[in-house]
């Protein structure tokens, strides 16, 4: 309907999650009306984001180095790992300043009926931590669904020393 | 609270208008673990539509030409302008398929309130077209609210010859 250029910019956001052909306009003109710069910025997130973020190498975190900040930071409990389905979980615990610990992302939840077990989440990977780094406690803060809890009795099963929230 | 790349975008999402903090969150996070070659896509989107996209010359549409597509069109009569305040409005008579004349974009309406008088639009320009492209007939497709129809009346009490729609 527009320009080609135009229409290129709000197909890109009718593509992206939850946002509509009608929003998608709105954005488009957004950054059409904007300032050259503000509009440069925005893209030059997007590529910096996908060029310098990627996972943490031990819990799984997004971070722009080998690991994440919450992983190298020394004051923090070494021994206690909080394990989450989900990265953007992570900062909603830490806004509370209640955990001093580790976190372990899982990527997700079992769920038999999407066929997602232990193997494609990062399981393994969280039982090969706690033998590797001496974790003592492991709290599980998956979502309280039917299958967050799945997921928080699969590891509390094959782990004899536990706490669950 | 997320290492800085992934954050920078979050808040970027978060300039767009209507965007809430959560569906900022949710927006940085698809375009993470989309595609490497989406989110370039989206990127390269924004800065194509930047570079190339300026106004049309004669109409005030959006084109990355001299002239709009629809300025451009030989089989479009020429004698016919119907008069719109957004570029965003110039689609939706399209989809109609009713109006095969050109259009002209005013940039808003007139808003004493705010400030916005015919000055701030483009309506001198479309005086001057009225004249120089020896148009007939003038439709006003401005707004159905107060603002729009004071816009519609301006052109009409000079210009002897019109119509409104």
């Amino acid at each position: 309907m527009f320009e080609p250029p135009v229409q290129r910019l709000i197909d890109e956001f009718a593509r992206l999650p939850g946002i509509g052909a009608k929003s998608a306009q709105r954005l488009a003109f957004h950054l059409l009306n904007a300032e050259e710069a503000d509009a440069r910025r925005f893209a030059d997130a997007i590529i910096e984001m996908r060029v310098s973020v990627h996972l943490c190498s031990r819990c799984y975190n997004v971070t722009d180095r080998e690991e994440c900040s919450i992983c190298l930071d020394l004051r923090r409990d070494t021994t206690v790992v909080c394990v989450v389905e989900r990265v953007q979980d992570i900062p909603v615990i830490e806004r509370t300043q209640q955990f001093r610990g580790r976190y372990h992302v899982l990527g997700g939840a079992m769920s038999p009926i999407a066929g997602i077990g232990p193997e494609q989440l990062r399981m393994k990977e969280l039982l090969i931590r706690v033998e590797a780094e001496s974790i003592e406690e492991v709290i599980a803060a998956t979502n309280p669904t039917l299958e967050g809890d799945t997921t928080a009795m699969y590891p509390a099963q094959l782990l004899d020393r536990k706490s669950v929230v």
